[in-house]
Protein backbone atom coordinates (compact mmCIF):
# COMPACT_ATOMS: atom_id res chain seq x y z
CA UNK A 1 0.00 0.00 0.00
CA UNK A 2 1.37 3.41 -0.84
CA UNK A 3 -0.86 5.36 1.33
CA UNK A 4 -3.80 4.74 3.56
CA UNK A 5 -6.03 4.24 1.33
CA UNK A 6 -4.62 1.42 -0.66
CA UNK A 7 -7.72 -0.26 -1.75
CA UNK A 8 -10.64 0.87 -4.04
CA UNK A 9 -14.34 0.07 -4.92
CA UNK A 10 -15.16 2.18 -7.64
CA UNK A 11 -19.25 2.80 -7.75
CA UNK A 12 -20.10 3.25 -11.42
CA UNK A 13 -18.39 1.30 -14.41
CA UNK A 14 -18.92 4.48 -17.34
CA UNK A 15 -15.93 6.41 -19.00
CA UNK A 16 -15.39 8.41 -16.11
CA UNK A 17 -14.70 5.24 -13.84
CA UNK A 18 -13.22 3.00 -16.59
CA UNK A 19 -10.18 6.27 -17.04
CA UNK A 20 -10.08 6.75 -13.59
CA UNK A 21 -9.35 3.21 -12.42
CA UNK A 22 -6.89 2.49 -15.37
CA UNK A 23 -5.06 5.59 -13.67
CA UNK A 24 -5.25 4.20 -10.42
CA UNK A 25 -4.25 0.77 -11.23
CA UNK A 26 -1.07 1.95 -12.87
CA UNK A 27 -0.20 3.76 -10.14
CA UNK A 28 -0.28 0.40 -7.82
CA UNK A 29 -3.49 1.03 -6.28
CA UNK A 30 -5.42 -2.15 -5.89
CA UNK A 31 -9.15 -1.78 -7.25
CA UNK A 32 -11.11 -4.28 -4.98
CA UNK A 33 -14.26 -4.25 -6.59
CA UNK A 34 -16.71 -2.54 -9.16
CA UNK A 35 -20.05 -1.41 -8.23
CA UNK A 36 -22.44 -0.67 -11.54
CA UNK A 37 -26.18 -1.33 -11.74
CA UNK A 38 -25.97 -2.92 -15.09
CA UNK A 39 -24.33 -6.39 -14.53
CA UNK A 40 -22.63 -6.48 -17.79
CA UNK A 41 -21.01 -3.10 -17.58
CA UNK A 42 -19.45 -4.00 -14.06
CA UNK A 43 -18.16 -7.73 -15.09
CA UNK A 44 -16.58 -5.92 -17.89
CA UNK A 45 -14.63 -3.23 -16.22
CA UNK A 46 -13.92 -5.77 -13.29
CA UNK A 47 -12.36 -8.06 -15.56
CA UNK A 48 -9.72 -5.31 -16.33
CA UNK A 49 -8.70 -4.90 -12.92
CA UNK A 50 -9.44 -8.69 -11.95
CA UNK A 51 -11.19 -7.84 -9.28
CA UNK A 52 -14.92 -8.81 -7.67
CA UNK A 53 -17.79 -6.87 -9.03
CA UNK A 54 -21.55 -6.38 -8.42
CA UNK A 55 -24.82 -4.89 -9.18
CA UNK A 56 -26.64 -4.43 -5.96
CA UNK A 57 -25.57 -1.72 -3.43
CA UNK A 58 -25.79 -3.37 -0.41
CA UNK A 59 -23.47 -5.80 -1.42
CA UNK A 60 -20.56 -3.01 -1.93
CA UNK A 61 -17.11 -4.59 0.14
CA UNK A 62 -16.87 -2.57 3.52
CA UNK A 63 -13.40 -3.43 3.54
CA UNK A 64 -11.91 -0.77 1.44
CA UNK A 65 -9.81 2.37 2.31
CA UNK A 66 -11.57 5.15 -0.48
CA UNK A 67 -14.63 5.02 -2.71
CA UNK A 68 -15.32 6.85 -5.55
CA UNK A 69 -18.60 7.38 -6.91
CA UNK A 70 -18.41 7.90 -10.64
CA UNK A 71 -21.77 7.96 -12.01
CA UNK A 72 -24.22 10.63 -13.67
CA UNK A 73 -25.13 13.27 -11.47
CA UNK A 74 -28.85 12.00 -10.81
CA UNK A 75 -27.74 9.20 -9.54
CA UNK A 76 -25.32 10.24 -7.05
CA UNK A 77 -27.69 10.72 -4.81
CA UNK A 78 -29.58 7.16 -4.92
CA UNK A 79 -26.30 6.09 -4.33
CA UNK A 80 -26.11 7.86 -0.59
CA UNK A 81 -29.29 7.22 0.35
CA UNK A 82 -28.08 3.60 -0.07
CA UNK A 83 -24.48 3.27 1.42
CA UNK A 84 -23.27 3.97 5.16
CA UNK A 85 -19.11 3.52 5.37
CA UNK A 86 -18.83 5.39 9.10
CA UNK A 87 -15.14 6.68 8.34
CA UNK A 88 -14.16 5.34 4.99
CA UNK A 89 -13.16 7.79 3.09
CA UNK A 90 -15.87 8.53 -0.61
CA UNK A 91 -15.44 10.90 -2.78
CA UNK A 92 -17.50 11.71 -6.50
CA UNK A 93 -16.35 12.72 -9.36
CA UNK A 94 -18.86 15.46 -10.84
CA UNK A 95 -18.18 18.97 -11.68
CA UNK A 96 -21.51 20.12 -10.66
CA UNK A 97 -22.67 18.44 -7.23
CA UNK A 98 -21.59 20.11 -3.86
CA UNK A 99 -19.06 17.70 -1.84
CA UNK A 100 -21.72 17.97 0.82
CA UNK A 101 -24.14 15.60 -0.42
CA UNK A 102 -21.90 13.00 0.98
CA UNK A 103 -22.18 13.78 4.33
CA UNK A 104 -24.85 10.90 5.15
CA UNK A 105 -22.50 8.51 3.99
CA UNK A 106 -19.28 9.05 6.18
CA UNK A 107 -17.55 11.91 8.50
CA UNK A 108 -14.77 11.61 5.83
CA UNK A 109 -16.17 12.71 2.41
CA UNK A 110 -14.25 14.75 -0.37
CA UNK A 111 -14.32 15.73 -4.29
CA UNK A 112 -11.90 14.25 -7.10
CA UNK A 113 -12.81 15.91 -10.15
CA UNK A 114 -10.84 15.21 -13.45
CA UNK A 115 -11.12 17.46 -16.09
CA UNK A 116 -11.65 16.56 -19.08
CA UNK A 117 -13.93 15.22 -21.80
CA UNK A 118 -13.28 11.21 -21.51
CA UNK A 119 -14.41 8.53 -23.79
CA UNK A 120 -13.86 4.99 -22.64
CA UNK A 121 -11.94 3.80 -25.50
CA UNK A 122 -10.00 6.66 -25.89
CA UNK A 123 -5.81 6.43 -24.21
CA UNK A 124 -5.80 9.51 -22.24
CA UNK A 125 -2.19 10.67 -20.45
CA UNK A 126 -4.02 11.33 -17.04
CA UNK A 127 -0.83 12.98 -15.90
CA UNK A 128 -1.87 16.12 -17.78
CA UNK A 129 -5.42 15.85 -16.85
CA UNK A 130 -5.93 18.62 -13.87
CA UNK A 131 -7.27 17.30 -10.75
CA UNK A 132 -9.62 19.65 -8.82
CA UNK A 133 -9.79 18.58 -5.09
CA UNK A 134 -11.65 19.01 -2.41
CA UNK A 135 -12.67 17.48 1.00
CA UNK A 136 -14.16 18.35 4.33
CA UNK A 137 -11.22 17.89 6.94
CA UNK A 138 -7.69 17.93 6.53
CA UNK A 139 -6.47 14.46 6.97
CA UNK A 140 -9.09 13.51 4.26
CA UNK A 141 -7.62 16.11 1.61
CA UNK A 142 -4.01 14.47 2.29
CA UNK A 143 -4.81 11.76 1.35
CA UNK A 144 -6.93 12.50 -1.38
CA UNK A 145 -3.87 14.52 -2.54
CA UNK A 146 -1.48 11.89 -2.68
CA UNK A 147 -3.83 9.33 -4.26
CA UNK A 148 -4.72 12.29 -6.53
CA UNK A 149 -0.55 13.58 -7.26
CA UNK A 150 0.45 9.78 -8.00
CA UNK A 151 -1.67 9.84 -11.12
CA UNK A 152 -2.03 13.42 -12.07
CA UNK A 153 0.83 16.31 -12.50
CA UNK A 154 -1.73 19.54 -12.15
CA UNK A 155 -3.87 18.57 -8.77
CA UNK A 156 -5.45 21.98 -7.30
CA UNK A 157 -7.71 22.47 -4.50
CA UNK A 158 -10.57 23.82 -5.38
CA UNK A 159 -13.87 24.79 -3.46
CA UNK A 160 -17.76 23.59 -4.63
CA UNK A 161 -18.47 27.20 -6.30
CA UNK A 162 -15.07 26.99 -8.05
CA UNK A 163 -15.64 23.91 -9.38
CA UNK A 164 -19.33 24.64 -10.48
CA UNK A 165 -17.63 27.53 -12.51
CA UNK A 166 -15.56 25.66 -13.89
CA UNK A 167 -17.89 23.14 -14.93
CA UNK A 168 -19.79 26.20 -16.76
CA UNK A 169 -16.83 27.10 -18.35
CA UNK A 170 -15.53 23.62 -19.56
CA UNK A 171 -19.28 23.87 -21.09
CA UNK A 172 -18.43 26.64 -23.61
CA UNK A 173 -14.54 25.65 -24.23
CA UNK A 174 -15.50 21.78 -24.76
CA UNK A 175 -18.97 21.09 -25.28
CA UNK A 176 -19.75 24.66 -27.64
CA UNK A 177 -17.08 24.66 -29.69
CA UNK A 178 -17.08 21.27 -30.03
CA UNK A 179 -21.15 21.98 -31.99
CA UNK A 180 -19.20 25.13 -33.49
CA UNK A 181 -16.56 22.41 -35.57
CA UNK A 182 -19.83 20.64 -36.16
CA UNK A 183 -21.45 23.55 -37.26
CA UNK A 184 -18.00 24.63 -39.77
CA UNK A 185 -18.29 20.81 -40.72
CA UNK A 186 -22.05 20.69 -42.05
CA UNK A 187 -21.20 24.29 -43.55
CA UNK A 188 -18.31 22.77 -45.44
CA UNK A 189 -20.27 19.62 -46.18
CA UNK A 190 -22.50 21.39 -48.28
CA UNK A 191 -19.24 23.01 -50.50
CA UNK A 192 -18.27 19.20 -51.03
CA UNK A 193 -15.17 19.76 -48.45
CA UNK A 194 -14.39 18.39 -44.99
CA UNK A 195 -13.47 19.59 -41.85
CA UNK A 196 -9.66 18.97 -42.93
CA UNK A 197 -9.18 22.12 -44.63
CA UNK A 198 -9.79 23.99 -41.18
CA UNK A 199 -7.57 22.42 -38.72
CA UNK A 200 -4.40 23.72 -39.02
CA UNK A 201 -7.01 27.33 -38.11
CA UNK A 202 -8.42 25.35 -35.17
CA UNK A 203 -5.21 24.25 -33.96
CA UNK A 204 -3.52 28.02 -34.46
CA UNK A 205 -6.98 29.43 -32.59
CA UNK A 206 -5.96 26.80 -29.68
CA UNK A 207 -2.12 27.76 -29.33
CA UNK A 208 -2.72 31.39 -29.21
CA UNK A 209 -3.95 31.10 -26.21
CA UNK A 210 -1.36 30.63 -24.94
CA UNK A 211 0.72 33.05 -25.28
CA UNK A 212 -2.02 35.59 -25.39
CA UNK A 213 -5.61 36.57 -23.47
CA UNK A 214 -8.12 35.06 -25.88
CA UNK A 215 -10.57 38.78 -25.74
CA UNK A 216 -7.20 40.12 -27.24
CA UNK A 217 -6.94 37.32 -29.96
CA UNK A 218 -10.44 37.87 -31.07
CA UNK A 219 -10.24 38.88 -35.17
CA UNK A 220 -13.54 38.96 -38.10
CA UNK A 221 -16.03 40.36 -38.88
CA UNK A 222 -18.12 41.10 -35.69
CA UNK A 223 -14.90 42.50 -34.03
CA UNK A 224 -14.36 45.24 -36.71
CA UNK A 225 -17.88 45.79 -37.08
CA UNK A 226 -17.83 44.90 -40.64
CA UNK A 227 -21.56 44.90 -41.58
CA UNK A 228 -21.30 43.61 -45.36
CA UNK A 229 -19.37 40.56 -44.50
CA UNK A 230 -22.04 39.53 -41.45
CA UNK A 231 -24.57 40.39 -43.59
CA UNK A 232 -23.22 37.85 -46.70
CA UNK A 233 -22.78 35.48 -43.60
CA UNK A 234 -26.58 35.78 -42.78
CA UNK A 235 -28.30 35.13 -45.97
CA UNK A 236 -25.94 31.86 -46.49
CA UNK A 237 -27.36 30.59 -43.02
CA UNK A 238 -30.98 31.80 -44.02
CA UNK A 239 -32.52 28.48 -43.98
CA UNK A 240 -31.09 26.74 -40.73
CA UNK A 241 -32.92 28.92 -38.03
CA UNK A 242 -30.21 28.07 -35.34
CA UNK A 243 -27.47 28.28 -36.98
CA UNK A 244 -28.69 32.06 -38.30
CA UNK A 245 -29.49 33.27 -34.79
CA UNK A 246 -26.31 31.56 -33.49
CA UNK A 247 -24.39 33.89 -35.79
CA UNK A 248 -25.87 36.91 -34.86
CA UNK A 249 -25.86 36.41 -30.90
CA UNK A 250 -22.31 35.49 -30.86
CA UNK A 251 -21.39 38.54 -33.15
CA UNK A 252 -23.53 40.41 -30.68
CA UNK A 253 -21.81 39.27 -27.94
CA UNK A 254 -18.10 39.68 -29.26
CA UNK A 255 -19.04 42.80 -29.79
CA UNK A 256 -20.38 44.10 -26.43
CA UNK A 257 -17.86 41.86 -24.78
CA UNK A 258 -14.99 43.88 -26.01
CA UNK A 259 -16.38 46.78 -23.29
CA UNK A 260 -17.49 44.48 -20.89
CA UNK A 261 -15.43 41.71 -20.48
CA UNK A 262 -15.82 40.26 -17.06
CA UNK A 263 -18.62 38.02 -15.82
CA UNK A 264 -19.31 39.58 -11.93
CA UNK B 1 13.40 33.20 -61.82
CA UNK B 2 12.10 29.57 -60.19
CA UNK B 3 9.16 30.57 -62.34
CA UNK B 4 7.20 33.04 -65.19
CA UNK B 5 6.11 35.04 -62.11
CA UNK B 6 9.67 35.77 -60.17
CA UNK B 7 8.92 39.47 -59.05
CA UNK B 8 5.73 40.58 -57.10
CA UNK B 9 4.71 43.69 -56.21
CA UNK B 10 2.25 43.56 -53.04
CA UNK B 11 -0.41 45.90 -52.76
CA UNK B 12 -1.34 45.92 -48.69
CA UNK B 13 1.33 46.03 -45.60
CA UNK B 14 -0.86 44.42 -43.12
CA UNK B 15 -0.78 41.25 -41.46
CA UNK B 16 -1.59 39.10 -44.64
CA UNK B 17 0.84 41.15 -46.43
CA UNK B 18 3.58 40.49 -44.11
CA UNK B 19 3.25 36.94 -43.40
CA UNK B 20 2.64 35.89 -47.23
CA UNK B 21 5.62 38.06 -48.24
CA UNK B 22 8.04 36.45 -45.63
CA UNK B 23 6.57 33.53 -47.09
CA UNK B 24 7.44 34.19 -50.74
CA UNK B 25 10.68 36.04 -49.70
CA UNK B 26 11.75 32.71 -48.40
CA UNK B 27 10.69 30.64 -51.16
CA UNK B 28 13.47 33.11 -53.45
CA UNK B 29 10.39 35.37 -54.71
CA UNK B 30 11.70 39.00 -55.40
CA UNK B 31 9.51 41.44 -53.42
CA UNK B 32 10.43 44.36 -55.68
CA UNK B 33 7.63 46.32 -54.39
CA UNK B 34 5.32 47.43 -51.35
CA UNK B 35 2.01 49.63 -51.64
CA UNK B 36 0.20 50.92 -48.44
CA UNK B 37 -2.49 54.12 -48.28
CA UNK B 38 -0.03 54.55 -45.18
CA UNK B 39 3.33 56.08 -46.13
CA UNK B 40 4.78 54.65 -42.81
CA UNK B 41 3.23 50.76 -42.98
CA UNK B 42 4.91 50.50 -46.44
CA UNK B 43 8.29 51.67 -45.71
CA UNK B 44 8.69 49.68 -42.53
CA UNK B 45 7.30 46.42 -44.49
CA UNK B 46 9.81 47.52 -47.89
CA UNK B 47 13.01 47.34 -45.54
CA UNK B 48 11.89 43.97 -44.30
CA UNK B 49 12.01 43.29 -48.30
CA UNK B 50 14.90 45.54 -49.38
CA UNK B 51 12.59 46.98 -51.69
CA UNK B 52 10.91 49.74 -53.36
CA UNK B 53 7.08 51.28 -51.43
CA UNK B 54 5.01 54.00 -52.42
CA UNK B 55 1.44 55.00 -50.83
CA UNK B 56 0.61 56.30 -54.48
CA UNK B 57 -1.31 54.07 -55.97
CA UNK B 58 -0.44 55.16 -59.70
CA UNK B 59 2.90 54.73 -58.89
CA UNK B 60 2.72 50.62 -58.86
CA UNK B 61 5.83 49.59 -60.59
CA UNK B 62 4.57 47.83 -63.63
CA UNK B 63 7.42 45.61 -64.37
CA UNK B 64 6.27 42.96 -61.86
CA UNK B 65 4.95 39.79 -63.38
CA UNK B 66 2.82 39.09 -60.35
CA UNK B 67 0.31 41.32 -57.96
CA UNK B 68 -0.78 40.33 -54.79
CA UNK B 69 -3.95 42.44 -53.50
CA UNK B 70 -3.17 42.10 -49.58
CA UNK B 71 -6.23 44.48 -48.36
CA UNK B 72 -9.56 44.48 -46.24
CA UNK B 73 -12.64 43.39 -48.30
CA UNK B 74 -13.81 46.85 -48.58
CA UNK B 75 -10.59 48.53 -50.37
CA UNK B 76 -10.43 45.67 -53.06
CA UNK B 77 -12.79 47.87 -55.45
CA UNK B 78 -10.95 50.67 -55.02
CA UNK B 79 -7.74 49.53 -56.02
CA UNK B 80 -9.42 47.61 -58.52
CA UNK B 81 -11.14 50.97 -59.87
CA UNK B 82 -7.56 52.49 -59.59
CA UNK B 83 -4.95 49.99 -61.48
CA UNK B 84 -5.02 48.60 -65.51
CA UNK B 85 -2.18 45.61 -65.70
CA UNK B 86 -3.31 44.55 -69.16
CA UNK B 87 -2.06 40.65 -68.75
CA UNK B 88 -0.18 40.75 -65.67
CA UNK B 89 -1.67 38.25 -63.23
CA UNK B 90 -3.37 39.73 -60.44
CA UNK B 91 -5.17 37.88 -57.13
CA UNK B 92 -6.32 38.69 -53.94
CA UNK B 93 -6.01 36.83 -51.09
CA UNK B 94 -9.81 37.50 -49.39
CA UNK B 95 -12.03 35.02 -48.27
CA UNK B 96 -15.13 36.05 -49.04
CA UNK B 97 -14.59 38.59 -52.65
CA UNK B 98 -15.50 37.01 -55.69
CA UNK B 99 -12.34 36.60 -57.92
CA UNK B 100 -14.31 38.60 -61.11
CA UNK B 101 -13.78 42.04 -59.25
CA UNK B 102 -10.68 41.69 -60.40
CA UNK B 103 -11.63 41.14 -64.26
CA UNK B 104 -11.54 45.34 -65.11
CA UNK B 105 -7.32 44.57 -64.17
CA UNK B 106 -6.20 41.99 -66.34
CA UNK B 107 -7.11 39.18 -68.84
CA UNK B 108 -5.11 36.77 -65.84
CA UNK B 109 -6.74 36.93 -62.68
CA UNK B 110 -6.75 34.75 -59.69
CA UNK B 111 -7.69 34.22 -55.73
CA UNK B 112 -4.66 32.80 -53.13
CA UNK B 113 -6.41 32.46 -50.12
CA UNK B 114 -4.43 31.31 -47.37
CA UNK B 115 -6.84 30.06 -44.71
CA UNK B 116 -5.28 31.20 -41.62
CA UNK B 117 -5.61 33.53 -38.49
CA UNK B 118 -2.59 36.11 -39.42
CA UNK B 119 -1.18 38.40 -36.65
CA UNK B 120 2.29 40.32 -37.39
CA UNK B 121 4.60 39.34 -35.59
CA UNK B 122 3.64 35.50 -35.24
CA UNK B 123 6.15 33.08 -36.51
CA UNK B 124 4.04 30.82 -38.69
CA UNK B 125 4.90 27.62 -40.11
CA UNK B 126 3.61 28.19 -43.88
CA UNK B 127 4.20 25.02 -45.33
CA UNK B 128 1.29 23.92 -43.18
CA UNK B 129 -1.52 26.58 -44.00
CA UNK B 130 -3.81 25.31 -46.85
CA UNK B 131 -3.96 27.88 -49.73
CA UNK B 132 -7.20 27.92 -51.75
CA UNK B 133 -6.52 28.68 -55.38
CA UNK B 134 -8.56 29.76 -58.30
CA UNK B 135 -7.87 31.64 -61.78
CA UNK B 136 -9.50 32.29 -64.79
CA UNK B 137 -7.54 30.43 -66.78
CA UNK B 138 -5.41 26.95 -67.18
CA UNK B 139 -1.97 29.37 -67.66
CA UNK B 140 -2.54 31.45 -64.83
CA UNK B 141 -4.09 28.64 -62.47
CA UNK B 142 -0.65 26.62 -63.37
CA UNK B 143 1.80 29.77 -62.65
CA UNK B 144 -0.17 30.19 -59.52
CA UNK B 145 -0.13 26.59 -58.21
CA UNK B 146 4.00 26.60 -58.63
CA UNK B 147 3.93 29.59 -56.45
CA UNK B 148 1.54 28.35 -53.96
CA UNK B 149 3.11 25.02 -54.17
CA UNK B 150 6.84 26.68 -53.34
CA UNK B 151 5.86 28.17 -50.05
CA UNK B 152 2.21 25.73 -48.85
CA UNK B 153 2.24 21.70 -48.68
CA UNK B 154 -1.34 22.05 -49.31
CA UNK B 155 -2.19 23.88 -51.89
CA UNK B 156 -6.50 23.10 -53.13
CA UNK B 157 -8.22 24.28 -55.94
CA UNK B 158 -11.25 26.12 -54.71
CA UNK B 159 -13.78 27.74 -56.72
CA UNK B 160 -15.71 31.62 -55.41
CA UNK B 161 -18.89 29.64 -54.40
CA UNK B 162 -17.02 27.01 -52.07
CA UNK B 163 -14.40 29.75 -51.05
CA UNK B 164 -17.11 31.86 -49.33
CA UNK B 165 -18.39 29.27 -47.24
CA UNK B 166 -15.08 27.95 -46.31
CA UNK B 167 -14.83 31.27 -44.97
CA UNK B 168 -17.90 31.19 -43.08
CA UNK B 169 -17.20 27.95 -41.69
CA UNK B 170 -14.16 29.56 -40.61
CA UNK B 171 -15.92 32.56 -38.86
CA UNK B 172 -17.73 29.57 -36.38
CA UNK B 173 -14.43 27.55 -36.17
CA UNK B 174 -12.04 30.19 -35.56
CA UNK B 175 -13.85 33.78 -34.80
CA UNK B 176 -16.46 32.16 -32.57
CA UNK B 177 -14.56 29.58 -31.00
CA UNK B 178 -11.90 32.33 -30.16
CA UNK B 179 -15.26 34.35 -28.40
CA UNK B 180 -16.27 31.10 -26.66
CA UNK B 181 -12.67 31.13 -24.80
CA UNK B 182 -13.29 34.57 -24.22
CA UNK B 183 -16.60 34.01 -21.94
CA UNK B 184 -14.79 30.45 -20.65
CA UNK B 185 -11.82 32.65 -19.11
CA UNK B 186 -14.33 35.26 -18.05
CA UNK B 187 -16.27 32.60 -16.08
CA UNK B 188 -13.40 31.52 -14.71
CA UNK B 189 -12.02 34.89 -13.35
CA UNK B 190 -15.04 35.29 -11.54
CA UNK B 191 -13.91 31.89 -8.97
CA UNK B 192 -10.36 33.82 -9.22
CA UNK B 193 -9.12 30.74 -11.36
CA UNK B 194 -7.38 31.13 -15.12
CA UNK B 195 -8.11 29.86 -18.08
CA UNK B 196 -5.12 27.39 -17.69
CA UNK B 197 -6.96 24.87 -15.79
CA UNK B 198 -8.77 24.32 -19.01
CA UNK B 199 -6.13 24.21 -21.42
CA UNK B 200 -6.01 20.82 -21.29
CA UNK B 201 -9.96 19.79 -22.07
CA UNK B 202 -9.11 22.43 -25.08
CA UNK B 203 -6.20 20.48 -26.65
CA UNK B 204 -7.92 17.26 -25.98
CA UNK B 205 -11.38 18.97 -27.65
CA UNK B 206 -9.29 19.45 -30.85
CA UNK B 207 -7.36 16.37 -31.12
CA UNK B 208 -10.67 14.32 -30.99
CA UNK B 209 -11.69 15.85 -34.26
CA UNK B 210 -8.44 14.53 -36.18
CA UNK B 211 -10.43 11.00 -35.49
CA UNK B 212 -13.94 11.58 -35.31
CA UNK B 213 -16.85 13.26 -36.65
CA UNK B 214 -17.54 16.47 -34.15
CA UNK B 215 -21.17 15.42 -34.08
CA UNK B 216 -20.15 12.06 -32.56
CA UNK B 217 -17.79 13.54 -30.23
CA UNK B 218 -20.80 15.93 -28.48
CA UNK B 219 -20.82 15.52 -24.88
CA UNK B 220 -22.36 17.75 -22.09
CA UNK B 221 -25.66 18.47 -20.81
CA UNK B 222 -27.40 19.36 -23.99
CA UNK B 223 -26.80 16.45 -25.88
CA UNK B 224 -28.36 14.05 -22.76
CA UNK B 225 -30.96 16.40 -22.33
CA UNK B 226 -29.96 17.43 -18.60
CA UNK B 227 -32.26 19.87 -17.98
CA UNK B 228 -31.49 20.07 -14.16
CA UNK B 229 -27.46 20.88 -15.13
CA UNK B 230 -28.43 23.37 -17.42
CA UNK B 231 -31.20 25.54 -15.60
CA UNK B 232 -28.26 25.59 -12.68
CA UNK B 233 -26.21 26.83 -15.33
CA UNK B 234 -28.33 29.17 -16.93
CA UNK B 235 -29.14 30.42 -13.13
CA UNK B 236 -25.21 31.45 -12.97
CA UNK B 237 -25.18 33.24 -16.10
CA UNK B 238 -28.37 35.52 -15.44
CA UNK B 239 -25.88 38.72 -14.70
CA UNK B 240 -24.93 38.37 -18.23
CA UNK B 241 -27.56 38.26 -21.06
CA UNK B 242 -25.76 37.82 -23.68
CA UNK B 243 -23.65 34.29 -22.30
CA UNK B 244 -27.29 33.48 -21.25
CA UNK B 245 -28.89 34.01 -24.28
CA UNK B 246 -25.41 32.18 -26.02
CA UNK B 247 -26.02 29.02 -23.74
CA UNK B 248 -29.65 28.58 -24.09
CA UNK B 249 -29.60 28.76 -28.11
CA UNK B 250 -26.15 26.76 -28.18
CA UNK B 251 -27.58 24.06 -25.99
CA UNK B 252 -30.94 24.35 -28.72
CA UNK B 253 -28.86 23.78 -31.50
CA UNK B 254 -26.98 20.82 -29.87
CA UNK B 255 -30.07 18.68 -29.76
CA UNK B 256 -31.84 19.98 -33.00
CA UNK B 257 -28.18 19.14 -34.95
CA UNK B 258 -28.70 15.64 -33.56
CA UNK B 259 -31.75 15.25 -35.84
CA UNK B 260 -30.90 18.04 -39.25
CA UNK B 261 -26.81 17.41 -39.32
CA UNK B 262 -26.64 19.03 -43.05
CA UNK B 263 -26.72 22.92 -43.91
CA UNK B 264 -28.31 22.11 -47.29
Amino acid sequence: MKVAAGKIVIIGAGNVATQLGKALKKANYTIIQIYSKSIYSASTLAKYFNCAHTNHIENIDSSADLYIIAVKDDAIIDIVKKIRLTDKIIVHTSGTVEMNVLKPVSINIGVLYPLQTFTKSRILNFKTIPICLEANNTSTYKTLLLISKSISNNVQKINSNQRKKIHLAAIFANNFTNHLFTISASILKSANLSLDILKPLILETVRKINTTDPNDNQTGPAIRNDKKTMDTHLKMLINNKDYFQLYKLISKSIKTTKKNIYLD
